[in-house]
């Protein structure tokens, strides 16, 4: 067990972790058409495991199991209080921190299994920068991918088919969100595969920045 | 964030909640077949969200959103050390407690929508009962579920498509589980629809027991 009912406000930390990682699927209209989607009526969220968390400076590791693992830049936020059934303009205030995130994904099991969890949910697939916090206007944020210096990914965030706050106030509509708790938007278009020897870069320009290198597992 | 690194043990306790709950689905011939699915070649592991936990005595929330919500009894095993990439064998250790678990499901929300996320994860959607220290052979347990007093699920833990050593092991080798997660092992045949007033009830016999009122949701 373990984890105490959380305070009402907390910080992601150097060694803690977030109490859920709760991510948004085909959030923006280019990434959906690169994976051959049509943009989903709601927001389709996932969760990665919390043990995907990983800091500025680690290794995200490859696993054997996967052929294709893929960033996915994106704008994370941190929540800094809870959030039951809350409106747009009360999912906006709760907003704590933002933060630049990766995705990590095994595409190829994403692709070949009926769920997610597998595919997103590799130790190390969620490299998380430092936290910073919010600005006023989250529509105004860009993020921006890139991998060995060169751009892959860059998306403002008034490009997100749901803004922040409709996606807060849509998973809080089933599932309470408790301070602490990392929502990761989205990611644009521009996805692509990782290998071993690569540097990726996510930044939300001037206000947070995750660079990790990628390591092939040993075994 | 607020969860700090666990400790090497740890005990789901009243007040406290699993860092992860990991699931797994279709792992009982006769509830794949009554699902309309084929046994998955390999677990098929899914992710509750830690705030679905609730405790004996607990009410299960029925949410405006679904027509039909449904019970599914099952066996939950409390992850006892660190498991990364382990053996069957060094899983079947790391069992520190077995618990009666109810993985409630809003069927027609789990059957609309691409991920589970929010057919599983509605608040109030993971009843757990008080752990207890595991038996040597967990295939020798048997969990029902009781609705009103009506038996509808009875199963024995041979009666898995994997078992939990399996399932353990398999999960290990994408995700690390930590002292204190929950797995829960699966429903066997019999799941139904639960209504407002029912009392639905799993025991894990002469074991653990978790028993809880179904009321809808007050708006």
């Amino acid at each position: 067990m373990i984890q105490a009912y959380p305070p009402e406000r907390a910080q992601i930390s150097m060694n803690n972790r977030p109490g859920k990682v709760v991510c948004v699927g085909r959030n923006y209209v280019d990434h959906a058409k690169e994976m051959g989607n049509d943009v989903p009526k709601e927001p389709l969220i996932f969760l990665k495991p919390p043990t995907t968390v990983i800091r500025n400076g680690d290794s995200v590791v490859l696993p054997p199991e996967s052929t294709h693992v893929e960033y996915e830049g994106e704008i994370g936020v941190v929540i800094g209080k809870k959030l039951r059934r809350v409106s747009e303009e009360e999912a906006r205030g709760a907003v704590q921190q933002i933060v630049a995130v990766n995705d990590v994904t095994a595409r190829d099991l994403q692709k070949a299994e009926p769920q997610w969890t597998r595919g997103k949910g590799f130790d190390t697939f969620c490299p998380v920068g430092e936290p910073v916090d919010a600005p006023a206007d989250l529509s105004s944020l860009t993020v921006v991918t890139r991998v060995n210096g060169t751009e892959r990914q860059r998306a403002r965030g008034s490009d997100m088919v749901f803004s922040v706050p409709r996606v807060l106030s849509y998973i809080s509509q089933f599932m309470t969100l408790e301070p602490g708790d990392l929502v990761c938007t989205g990611t644009p278009s521009g996805v692509g595969k990782l290998s071993p020897g690569d540097e990726v870069e996510v930044e939300i320009v001037g206000l947070s920045k995750v660079t990790n290198k990628v390591v092939a597992e040993q075994r």
